[in-house]
């Protein structure tokens, strides 16, 4: 935890000298922090010890956080002290805050400005320790298990995408994953992920991923569909967040069930797999994301790129993205990500492509950035799992 | 749905006469207004049609919803027209929209004040037409059935709570459930709501409840424990919501595993039951929320309210709430709300009492206001159930 702080704190001086006081609202920030998820804040001052405030509950924060400053507050008042010397800017998580929190916040804690403190935190997230990364390869483990070994027993003629979707949470649970599937995404609700038969996973959907989904209702379109059957001849795509203790990874597995795929889909599916492998080979230190996108995205033809990452105009500018205590982390394998990659840095990488008619090919896997290139740690099977 | 947006004009037109523009981006208020859910904004003008600029999916959204004017973006360029002619408020949802979000907005919509659309969205949506208050109905159905009839021959001891938690999503949605457990409350995750044995019913969590849990784990404290497991002489309590296309009720149902619970607690338990029973009668029209929180907290006694809504100091200061698209709607059931009530209100009241080395009893229903009192949608079933 120490680590961590000093690491922000490092950030904020290089990116921003002039910064003095950072709040932390989002309590997956606040976890990362302190330890624990409580509702409150955490206020970092430039010059001094970081206090983290907990509104509810106090008790649960001391008992699970090691964190050596918790105070408990009723309302921000109490956490006001003198507002005198409030400098005029603030950091906060602006993708996060709500304006009226931020007006709430600001009675009490009168700053004059808001500054972003998002790529701050992301960029120190994205760099995971020897801890972190032993909870994301027992999550890698734990999916592996479940999408490789598991899945292909629990396909059934008749069965609805509903149906699996449940199974499969349940087992997951069970297996030992978190039971959360977190995104950072504005009103992103996702739960399991995407469970779909056949053309189902080309279907339309507001998620800003390569899949489709149909969901359970246009009033909840989360989990999967109770009309649409696994029937014989399906291409089945499962692509689930599985997580321990926070940590996510990420990881698409396809499946045949009944009968095998025509060849032309098999085909477009190994090219797939060819394109992760090859992404994943690059995942080292010193090269930079937007680098892999180019030198992966220059090398494939205009018929196959018609339907890569996504189906007709719902495509999307990515092949992959670091994951942690979001599903959805930066950076992005995409233009504009001109960083280098560190070691220790994480990603899902995804290439999938939309087949008329048959539905979403492709692979996810989760890998960890080293000196050798990606190392996967959710599993190597190549997908398209023949279940007949 | 021409209903509900000349309702909400109305509403703007009595609060707030001088408003020109309001623009939603909740998926629930979209879905609301429109009957689709996918990611995009409503941009609704005092004089003229409103229209639903829609990022992804477009087609979806023409396929899902009857709103007349629906319209593809790919940023809020395409829907900015001419921004000399704004005015210089725009009325937003300050409860829900990040402020990175409005900075992304106001680039192309230079809006120089923001206001608050809040409680006028929040005060039409509490009035539910029949259309509305048959699927209430209906999940009222699901979830008397689910939690009377079948979480009894669900319980087998050694289970832990995250065993009961999966099983139950699984009959939920195997039953009708629409899959999702929706709050507004800033940053507040539930996916299914409170599964706990004994104790862990007033374990301190963060959610703004009477009720505790443990929860999966510090990272994720979801659904329930694995390593609480059913015993003999074991209170259960069983707080969760269902749905049905998007709208929930909510309902708390406890059940006595092994044994019978000691007479005292059954007593304030029952205690609990009248309660609910008391408030439910005055749930007519006419009557403020605040008036029916006064009359009951008036005639309880002192060592009663000691553990009331709650356990030690985290206590909660309502006893029930609206429920619609959101589980946390408003009015409550507290100081404060002084707004008569009106037909077609649903509320779920929820007298919970803490008992130190035993756990929550008490009970929650959803009732709908009507001239004879509060109509229950979820069950008769005074809970405490015997399971042995």
């Amino acid at each position: 935890m120490k680590n961590r702080m000093n690491c922000f704190r490092k950030q904020m001086d290089v990116s921003n000298p002039q910064w003095e006081t950072a709040v932390i609202f989002s309590k997956i920030n606040i976890y990362y922090f302190t330890g624990t998820m409580q509702d409150g804040m955490l206020i970092i001052p430039k010059n001094g010890e970081a206090t983290l405030w907990v509104r509810r509950s106090y008790e649960r924060a001391l008992d699970e956080s090691l964190f050596p400053n918790i105070e408990p507050m009723k309302s921000f008042r109490d956490a006001a002290g003198d507002a005198s010397k409030l400098p005029d800017a603030v950091y906060l998580e602006t993708e996060v805050v709500p304006l009226a929190l931020y007006q709430r916040f600001q009675k009490y804690f009168p700053f004059k400005n808001v500054k972003s403190v998002d790529a701050q935190v992301c960029a120190i997230r994205a760099v995971k320790s020897e801890y972190e990364l032993s909870l994301l390869r027992e999550a890698g483990q734990i999916h592996r298990h479940v999408l490789e070994d598991l899945v292909p027993g629990m396909l059934r003629e008749g069965m609805s995408e509903a149906d699996l979707s449940t199974e499969l949470f349940s087992v997951l649970v069970e297996e030992g994953h978190h039971g959360a599937c977190r995104f950072g995404m504005f009103d992103t609700e996702m739960i399991l992920g995407n469970v779909c038969f056949g053309e189902s996973s080309i279907y339309p959907c507001y998620f800003n991923g390569p899949g489709g989904k149909l969901g359970l209702s246009p009033a909840a379109p989360v989990l999967g569909s109770r009309d649409r059957k696994l029937r014989k001849g399906d291409l089945v795509f499962v692509d689930v967040g599985c997580g321990v203790d926070g940590y996510h990874t990420d990881k698409t597995t396809t499946y045949m069930f009944g009968s095998p795929l025509p060849q032309y889909a098999m085909d477009l599916h190994n090219k797939c797999v060819d394109i992760q492998n090859e992404a994943a080979a690059m995942l080292k230190p010193g090269i930079a994301p937007s680098e892999i996108y180019t030198t992966i995205m220059n090398g494939l033809d205009k018929e196959f790129l018609q339907n890569f990452m996504g189906f007709g105009n719902r495509k999307v500018k990515f092949l992959g993205h670091a994951v942690g205590l979001l599903i959805d982390e930066t950076p992005v394998i995409a233009a504009g990500f001109d960083e280098p990659l560190k070691e220790g840095m994480v990603f899902a990488l995804e290439p999938k492509r939309g087949i008329e008619n048959i539905g979403m090919v492709g692979i996810e896997n989760t890998f960890i950035v080293t000196a050798k290139g990606g190392e996967c740690i959710t599993g190597d099977n190549p997908g398209l799992i023949p279940v007949y």
